[in-house]
């Protein structure tokens, strides 16, 4: 049974070139939440790392051929579960970004690798691994 | 427009009580994934963590007096987005766990806080914030 989700807001940036993944960006931009999440944004603060899950909505319909990929870092070719590219059987793409600021329902961050637009589907702590 | 997602695997566990958080669970099981994905799993090795996507299927539905809850770790109330429970406005859970070794489809892990049976929608490589 298929698992539908609907955007709970959308990534805002100016950027034309967009860094080809958040650990090696510094591009900053907006996560604009929809209002009726406002108070699920509460404790949200400046500083903080933010998970975002986000769906890749521009990419080509996953197929075999994709199961290996050249790698974005390396040209390595790999699995594709061992890759961040955003042509997956489920378009889901997760980044790790930094908290600039909240004002209502814009966070600004640190770190997009998102193009303008992205829906926004989940944002959750980042919590370290303890081992 | 709603996103459609299909799983790609499985997870399965014997455990009756399942730890709250992979960051406090030594609870190893197996994520099984569907033949198809074969090729995808390569690059895969034990000693690595892996970020599990998975979906919260047996959660409540979402609804605005869920946007606050208290947190399962220290009994603070805070945002939704603040906190890793698994009602929320899209039900996807992330879990970064051990692998222990890899068998065709099969891989075993450390790390488990999810159900038997749940639906597993993606696996992505562990990437280590560079600053």
């Amino acid at each position: 049974m298929p698992i539908a989700l609907k955007p709970i807001g959308v990534v805002r940036t100016d950027a034309q070139d967009i860094p080809r993944h958040w650990s090696v960006s510094d591009l900053e931009g907006t996560l604009v939440i929809n209002d009726e999440f406002a108070a699920g944004l509460s404790d949200i603060e400046a500083g903080q790392r933010l998970v975002v899950i986000f769906a890749f909505d521009r990419s080509p319909r996953f197929s075999v051929e994709f199961l290996r990929q050249e790698s974005g870092e390396d040209g390595v070719e790999r699995g594709v579960f061992s890759l961040c590219s955003p042509i997956r059987p489920n378009p889901i793409g997760m980044s790790i970004l930094l908290v600039l600021a909240v004002e209502g329902c814009r966070i600004h961050v640190r770190g997009i690798d998102m193009f303008e637009g992205t829906p926004i589907l989940d944002l959750k702590p980042h919590v370290e691994i303890p081992y």
